[in-house]
């Protein structure tokens, strides 16, 4: 299992399968076709057995995949079955949105510290953390072992924020500011802009009127 | 060009691409390889250069691609230079953040319109927009032409402001919320649920550190 050998479009799939295998679970399914995740989740069922045969042999032939069996590896792949820390910097509207997410609170990955480099937001709380100074940041990313920064600040202050993180030793950013970040290649940085999926969205308006015109409407699930 | 040899993932990183080349083109940059574009976007520049290919020939041997050609063209295909209307459901910390995106006022793709089931939001003021009842989801998209939903409300209450969105015919759906949500097949529903980006970026974390002890860190940009 080398991670240079899986491309960043499977290990972005793996969450995906990990929330419906979970949704099954809760509802007691205990096997899966790879064409029910495809249907599901708008993905080619080949596609779907391909990318989880990187990591093992999990299918059964006409059986399908063991749901349980299937969470418990999805989970160790991504390193789910870790405590991992996160701090988030930027207390505005989206840093709240963020920090009250109740599904960070499953699978061991928590926001533990919140900053901001604004006097008026510093010393307020959000979700039971206090807001805290940029000043901070170093001493309670080495305190608590946090390994992954949120940035959820405007876009002009994001770079001048993922330097901080990084000089304080986090290893991965998930970034919300509608910039590309600068960092050095050992640090992984995931930019989640909402307009590329709106615009990426947007592709698709035509065509769905087109091909509706030509097609039966199926109705999913 | 036919959409339905477009992969989802290509028409994915189109806006990616598209960002970028804004910047270059905001800096007067006017030709750029694709081993420049895989290096800032942390893409394959093989990739890059079979994602474009699928929409024509853009890029010139030994010279690269004409940026300003490069960004009307995926604006063409992205249909970005249509006017897009949007509607945003769920007036809480989310919906302000990403109502305040300043993204959003390019590109002609807008929100035109806030709904929220809850009486203490309506008729409060989000971005110069007044928060509607979702009894007026309606009429609204219909006099508006809006062709676009984001979902940003609990996610108990997703799938049924997603099926009043489809009955009131809308197109495609963002959805904020984290739960997979039923439609009819012509519907275009992306999932940005920002858990799976975090989930994802864990994967890299110990390769990450593992890695590092043997490259050299090259620093990018």
């Amino acid at each position: 299992m080398k991670s240079d050998k899986i491309s960043e479009a499977v290990v972005r799939r793996l969450p995906v399968y990990l929330r419906y295998l979970n949704e099954l679970h809760k509802r007691e399914v205990t096997t899966v076709s790879s064409q029910e995740l495809g249907q599901k989740l708008d993905l080619n069922p080949a596609q779907i057995r391909k990318d989880l045969a990187y990591f093992g042999d999990f299918g059964r032939k006409g059986i399908g995949y063991d749901v349980s069996y299937l969470i418990e590896k999805i989970r160790q792949i991504l390193k789910l079955d870790q405590r991992i820390n996160v701090a988030l910097v930027g207390a505005g509207n989206l840093g709240h949105a963020l920090s009250n997410y109740n599904a960070f609170l499953k699978d061991n990955m928590k926001i533990v510290a919140v900053f901001d480099a604004h006097p008026a937001k510093i010393g307020t709380s959000i979700n039971n953390l206090t807001v805290q100074p940029m000043e901070e940041l170093e001493r309670t990313v080495r305190d608590n072992a946090i390994r992954i920064g949120i940035i959820t600040v405007p876009d002009f202050e994001a770079q001048n924020v993922a330097n901080q993180l990084i000089s304080a030793g986090i290893e991965a950013i998930l970034n919300f500011a509608p910039i590309i970040l600068k960092a050095p290649a050992h640090i992984r940085i995931h930019t989640a802009d909402f307009t590329t999926d709106l615009q990426s969205l947007a592709y698709y308006l035509d065509n769905g009127k087109e091909e509706s015109a030509h097609e039966e409407t199926q109705v999913d699930g």
